[in-house]
């Protein structure tokens, strides 16, 4: 029972050397421990072992589908029909949706089962995946560290093995911040790639569903378990990236860790071996700030639509309210000049697009800040742990183009930091092929030929 | 050939005695009469002949579903694959969706066959369907008046006889003054009971897509065949809606127009010989203002996220254009402080509700004003059109319940007028009941036993 990808699980299904029982009552068991270690998970259903025992009749009589037995964790921003969801929120401790999300049902429809819901940052709201309330969710190599958010339980349930594979949500890079603190990998789609129907929203112009999974080959079974197709291509040694890859040549508003960039910069010279690898002097740290006021209005106009100031103040936690009372003050105006502010940065990021085919950046410039961190130190700068964190990664919410995590080959006792890999708008393919194939070098590197 | 109902068409088409190609034929030459005349389409689909041809194979092989054949009209405002979807403004003309919006999806996997799509006031933001590029839509009884927006198009067409059903939306009366102007019946759904997917938004959380039909036996398939289950009551001629009828019997900001009153007294006072009728005073007029706020913030929100300012101000008419210049001054707050004004007047109608089943009330106080009219005259008020046409409709949208508009038995020579029924949320079966029974009693007040 180590076996811990959805391949390796498959394939002990097909071959009947074990049962999705058995592979769903591990997860339950690892779920039940992360919870308690890590403050990993919201609610586990233990009723997932009735879906797993249809799973196993499927088996038996030869109808099981895509992802048939295989345990999958769910964030709990993310309706599930029956299953506590809370949003990270103790506004709705005990809400039970009627209906399953939409990206559920597609996985439920796969044959997935649903072992429980991960924790959240309140209503996904924030980069740290602590709570006023629930508490805080922990790094799995360092408990005094948080796993990033605001999926930060999805990527503990994988980078703890509770779980090959889970949903998250990425509005400015939630998925891919704790897949890359994790070390793990994480894709966000192409806006609108996956359905929102049923996941409580918090910027609706920049919120994706996403995926985390802990190697690139599942990742492949499981985007293409839900619509998303990657391309086949060739998988042997000589195996490469097509076109352009295209390299931030450029200082940013926050600066990279020392360590990371060394890693980063020994890959990306790997890399040039084999690709056609270009320097680009396009700065994205701008975006931030754009991000930053979108999110503000449209969570406003989320949350003072679903519940009242009074609700609002009573039962949030302080950070989301205090967040909310500075969304009164903002105006539609403020919002529809950072809607133009995103549209002149979408312009430019076509422009690099039409000479790169791929991008490569860090998902965050710094490994896994400490709990209780409000600030965040990167030599000389000190600033923001939101603006840290994200300001690599909301460049691409704001144009929605899809963009992934692979963890940076890194020496034993580093904390993981991840690569990025930015992808034209719909190419979602090329970017889980990137993924693949970006993979095997960083494994090469780390552990030789 | 004369045939218009979806009951007729769907006996003859059953019988063989008329095929869906003859029907959609017939179809589109009215459509194209109407376009002319009466300027109700954007955009006549003459592909849908190989629909029909393919409905007509449905019937031969036996296979015919709820709505086979069924020649239909869709409202612009939405989306339609790879037929000129242009949302009713000049800025969206030539625009060509690459799919379906789901509930076009829906009333295809049913059978219908989409004739076209009918004019809209741009963007469903307004009641006059009236457009500075596209000019007028004109009311069927007389080409002076205006049909009401914003479905103007979609109750012509059914008004006209072009088609027996077609879809609409409403957000704060979209469907139903339309219908209610050119007399025919609408029905607003409660909210969300049918997808705005592929719909261009106006104010999300007031946007309900709304059904039109020219009798309450089609709306009764039509309904089902989308997925609203109309319970089947007796339908003899002692049938009657079971439960408490309340009337509104207090003065509103709007008042009625005095023949319309009358007629309405003399429905009502009809109804009481065989039903339970309450009179109850609550105001529902305050809700108009909280409405218009949510809708001008919220419309502000929806453009700015998708449109520049320049092309807004180029390419939209002006009356959108100035509407959103004076979003850009709301802020956060003031949308929050008109959703919480809307969360008083929801627990006001659901106290409403608890003591009565129905409620009865005019749907516009006014018939049809003539094209060009920004104020409306009722007796001694005189005040904006939006604000007469929408001040009976809106409040049924702030609070999701179903609302429907039929005509109100008038004299011959009187242009028509709704009498809108209003039901708990969720129980759009018994509006849809409602509809059927009242037709009756409407048909022996007009035209005796």
């Amino acid at each position: 029972m180590t076996s811990s990808s959805i391949v390796e699980m498959l394939a002990g299904l097909k071959a009947g050397t074990v049962t999705s029982a058995q592979l769903v009552q591990a997860a339950l068991e690892k779920a039940r421990r992360s919870a308690t270690e890590l403050n990993a998970f919201a609610t586990i259903d233990e009723d997932a072992i009735c879906s797993a025992t249809e799973s196993d009749q499927r088996y038996a009589k030869g109808a099981a589908r895509e992802l048939e037995g295989i345990p999958i964790a769910v964030k709990d921003v993310i309706d599930t029909a029956d299953i506590e969801t809370r949003y990270g929120s103790a506004a709705y401790i005990g809400n039970l949706p009627k209906a399953d999300a939409r990206v559920v049902r597609h996985l439920r429809k796969a044959g997935a089962v649903i072992i429980g819901k991960t924790t959240t940052h309140e209503f996904a709201w924030g980069v740290t995946t602590s709570s006023d309330t629930f508490g805080s969710t922990r790094h799995p190599q360092d408990p005094k560290r948080i796993p990033g958010g605001s999926s930060g339980g999805s990527a503990v349930a994988v980078a703890y093995g509770v779980v090959p594979a889970s949903i998250g949500t990425d509005t400015g890079g939630s998925v891919r911040i704790p897949a890359a603190l994790c070390g793990v990998i994480g894709l966000k789609p192409t806006y609108g790639a996956l359905p929102t129907e049923g996941v409580f929203p918090l910027a609706p112009t920049l919120d994706h569903v996403g995926l985390i999974c802990g190697n690139a080959e599942d990742l492949t079974i499981f985007a293409r378990a839900l619509g998303i197709k990657p391309q086949l291509h060739v998988s042997g040694r000589d195996a490469k990236v097509k076109g352009t890859i295209g390299i931030l040549s450029v200082p940013s508003d926050v600066p990279v860790d020392r360590d990371i960039a060394r890693d980063l910069s020994t890959f990306t010279e790997a890399l040039r071996r084999n690709h056609r690898v270009v320097e680009v002097n396009v700065r994205v740290d701008e975006a931030y700030s754009i991000f930053a006021s979108l999110v503000l209005a449209e969570g406003g106009m989320t949350h003072f639509s679903r519940n009242s100031s009074q609700l609002i103040s009573e039962s949030y936690g302080r950070e989301t309210a205090a967040r909310l009372e500075r969304a009164r003050m903002l105006s539609i105006d403020d919002f529809a000049r950072a809607q133009e502010a995103r549209q002149r940065f979408a312009k430019k990021m076509a422009l690099l697009f039409e000479q790169v085919d791929l991008l490569i950046l860090p998902t965050c410039p710094c490994p896994a800040p400490l709990i209780g961190a409000n600030d965040v130190q990167i030599g000389a700068w000190r600033g923001d742990i939101r603006k840290a964190l994200m300001t690599y990664t909301a460049p691409f919410n704001l144009v929605g183009y899809p963009a992934a995590t692979l963890p940076l080959p890194r020496s034993a006792d580093a904390l993981p930091a991840g690569l990025q890999i930015v992808g034209r708008g719909g190419e979602d393919h090329e970017v889980v092929n990137a993924v693949v194939q970006f993979q095997k070098l960083a494994l090469e590197l780390k552990y030789g030929h």
